[in-house]
């Protein structure tokens, strides 16, 4: 690749290191007043970037080392991985008229602030006309970017999950919403079956959270001399690079909710750590989508973290660090509570089972919006009416319905398919592993880092040298099939509950 | 000011302060692994600051703006400042040619961890090739730098503090050595008097520490709403601007040791807190100059910080933090030990007397090394000479000599003067404000805010407006004087340790 070309994607990559250590202050230390300043210098530095990014010299670059007619500029199979990804960066840039962009920019810098408002106060209607705003140039710019005949909605799902668009979507939608809303019947009917979570509640010391936060993720392979684990209102990962990736976690009451989300977000930085050096700090030294970081870390959180050959070798160390709270409760009690299934109001804070029914919500809402010229303002009920039909549940307000995400409010339509195809990515590599090795005697016999080491090699290393498609059929010899993940839920669902199995 | 001038400044600006955050999240929190990568996107960073400020329109931009000849495009106040701020800077870069930068910019980025190893090491041989280098480049940048018969140190201490060139500070710092080399060598004779301060060390626990550090950083002026307080290895502020300003301490066995930094870091922090908004994220938006950010933190450290007025509202306040360690000592008692002079032989733990002749030696090596072609391998020898002459003490190994700074290993000639400048500056500051106010009156009841409010009147919200040497003038009525800081210094000491009056 041409040296000049390198330098130009080299400083791309340092704004977008820049911007993402911003966002990881912001959201952990930054004082209260520094935000409208951070604004500001996040606002230049994503200027700058894309200035490097769509620079007309920059396609001139591209397709100059595309051809690789220059003796001793061969591009190597990374260079033509970052060739691709720079010039689909560059298209999905260049064609949104920079004033428009600019305009856009405003109103999402303060959406945040306006949507927590509006939660705040239980005042869906305050939030509206912004969402109505972001909304409309959501579609404007994927009007711009879409192919011949593209569907708007359908480019919005590129960004996040390469190929899965809604004819890929809708039948898989279509599959959770036939088989998992019975099951999820049958389990809530499940009479003869109840289940003790209470314990899991109490005053839990947030110091021994925090040692055990350490040791859970040591031991799922978080490697603290390439990361750091730090506090925030709400878990989360950034990742500078490679050896430079962070997480976070909450102390609240609840136990689980801090050791879960510590595997949780665990599971995403041991993808990221796990990514070949020579990929490091280039445009496709991160994991290859939203969906399958997803994967990696609903893997281990809940079909590794929530199974009972987890906690063979762990549930030790759970009980030395909280005599009092667990008294009396045995290690199958225990991993019985943390399974525990209870829809509930809160996408964040669901169990396993109802979680993609949350996501199912979603999906339906945002191809009406997208697709259907949906009136915001007829959200809210919308909404409740699909939480009743799918969870037996309705909001009592739109501070625990309609207002409880942030994506909408910064203008991240598309994304939240991504969490329910991860759940399925990951239950598929699931069951392909478990064709391949001994998991649940690895797991009960403390070698997780066989089973880590196998994710390593099928999907880790190759950062997005390729995609989500081609991982799953590389490693598992098929393509992605959701019906490994019905199944999974299903069968682990039924014998929690002792359903009969018809 | 033209919009397109302010555009390219902004974004000057937004890299200066990604390129801060990087350093700060270096020291505080980074992980081991990260550093290479971290030092690589700071370089294309620095390197794009270079490019906005040298760019040849940058020139004319500035030129076209300081006419003002454009209707509606008049210059303000801050404009006319900025625009000489960034003038300054052009020259200062543009005269370097880009190649030779980058060759200094990469021994530079190596130059610490190289000390640092020689330090451990206790081998300055190993230091003295990258040394000898680096002052060969700071030479060569200087030369380029001058002005028609401008001595080379002279345009090395210029960038530090505006008009203190040798001129100036040879009859300073011969004033010093006159009169506080014979001061000390009478306190150490003061056989009458001996100071106990044993009860400083000790089993101090870490966290009243902590509480006590936020107390003090608090009373001092430090606002937590624009401000983090965190550790590291060696106490700093960072500021990004003036609503986000950064301070670190470190939790030593002597409990002076965090006491006494949390308030000198405080006030570097207070003086960037009380710059006027309208300078914020400007090139002129922090301290005037490194002496003058010395000055308050010194200020609030020494002239206020360890004076028995200061501790009156107070020392109870401490005493209930450490009854154990505290029994048994009074007020008076802790006033004195804090104030014990003891020669050393590292400058960061010196007690306010002997501080300046820490910062004498390294005056005289660095003039010798810019000025008369001192060959780097004599400094180990040269600086056991000149601590002996003036402190009475010879280091026994490179470590705790010429080893312990890293100033020289970053190019940072000409930087070490501003130390003792500040403190003198402060010395004047206190002298006057002494004739307008009764000082320790308002320490004894706590209304320390009315004296940080009349630096901030006088000092903090010009920011870079104005220079050290028109702050001192337009607030003293004086022209810099240091006999302020040596009068107050015997005054100080005579008192202390019962000194005959000659
Ligand atoms: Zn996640
Ligand atoms: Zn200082």
């Amino acid at each position: 690749m041409r040296k000049e070309l390198e330098k130009r994607l080299e400083r791309a990559m340092a704004y977008q290191t820049a911007l993402t250590l911003f966002e990881w202050d912001n959201e952990t230390l930054a004082p209260e007043e520094a935000g409208p300043y951070t604004a500001r210098v996040q606002g230049i530095l994503s200027e700058a970037y894309q200035e490097v990014m769509t620079d007309p010299q920059m396609r001139e670059l591209l397709e100059e080392a595309e051809q690789e007619n220059v003796p001793g500029e061969e591009n190597t199979d990374v260079d033509r991985a970052v060739i691709r990804e720079a010039k689909e960066e560059l298209d999905r840039l260049a064609c949104i008229p920079p004033r428009e962009y600019r305009a856009y920019q405003e109103l999402v810098a303060d959406s945040a602030r306006i949507c927590a408002k509006a939660r705040k106060e239980n005042d869906f209607e305050s939030f509206a006309p912004t969402l109505e705003k972001i909304v409309f140039w959501q579609k404007k710019f994927a009007g711009y970017q879409a192919k011949e005949g593209q569907k708007l909605y359908d480019v919005m799902l590129d960004t996040y999950e390469k190929g899965f668009d809604m004819a890929h979507l809708d039948p898989f939608f279509e599959l959770l919403r036939k088989e998992i809303v019975p099951l999820l019947h049958q389990v809530m009917n499940a009479d003869s079956v109840s289940i003790d979570d209470s314990f899991l509640s109490g005053e839990y010391d947030e110091d021994k959270q925090r040692e055990l936060g350490e040791f859970l993720a040591k031991y799922v392979g978080f490697d603290f001399k390439k990361g750091v684990l730090a506090t925030s209102a709400h878990p989360f990962t950034t990742n500078l690079h490679n050896h430079d990736v962070r997480i976070t976690t909450h102390y609240k009451d609840r136990v689980d909710s801090s050791l879960f989300s510590v595997i949780h977000e665990s599971g995403h930085a041991v993808y990221e750590m796990g990514i070949a050096d020579e990929l490091t700090q280039t445009l496709v030294g991160q994991g290859a989508s939203m969906g399958m970081h997803e994967s990696q870390s609903r893997f281990f959180e809940n079909l590794i973290g929530r199974s009972e050959a987890f906690w063979v070798p762990l549930y030790g160390k759970l009980k030395e660090l909280f005599p009092e709270e667990l008294r009396g409760v045995g290690r199958e009690m225990f991993v019985r509570a943390i399974n525990k299934v209870q829809p509930g109001l809160i996408r964040t804070e669901a169990d396993e089972l109802t979680y993609s029914l949350h996501v199912l919500v979603r999906y339906e809402l945002e191809k009406k919006l997208i697709e259907e010229d949906l009136d915001v303002r007829e959200l809210p009920k919308l909404w409740g009416d699909l939480y009743e039909k799918y969870l037996g549940i309705r909001p009592a307000n739109d501070a625990e319905g309609v207002l409880q995400d942030i994506h909408w409010a910064q203008g991240s339509f598309g994304y939240f398919p991504s969490y329910a195809l991860g759940s399925a990515f990951g239950a598929q590599m699931y069951a392909y592993m478990r064709t391949q090795m001994d998991v649940d005697g690895l797991l009960e016999t403390g070698k997780l880092e066989v089973i880590r080491e196998y994710l390593r090699e099928h999907v880790h290393r190759f950062g997005k040298m390729k995609t989500s498609a081609e991982i799953i059929r590389d490693m598992t010899g098929e393509d992605f099939n959701p019906h490994y993940y019905v199944n999974y839920l299903k069968d682990k669902y039924q014998k929690l509950y002792r359903l009969n199995l018809e």
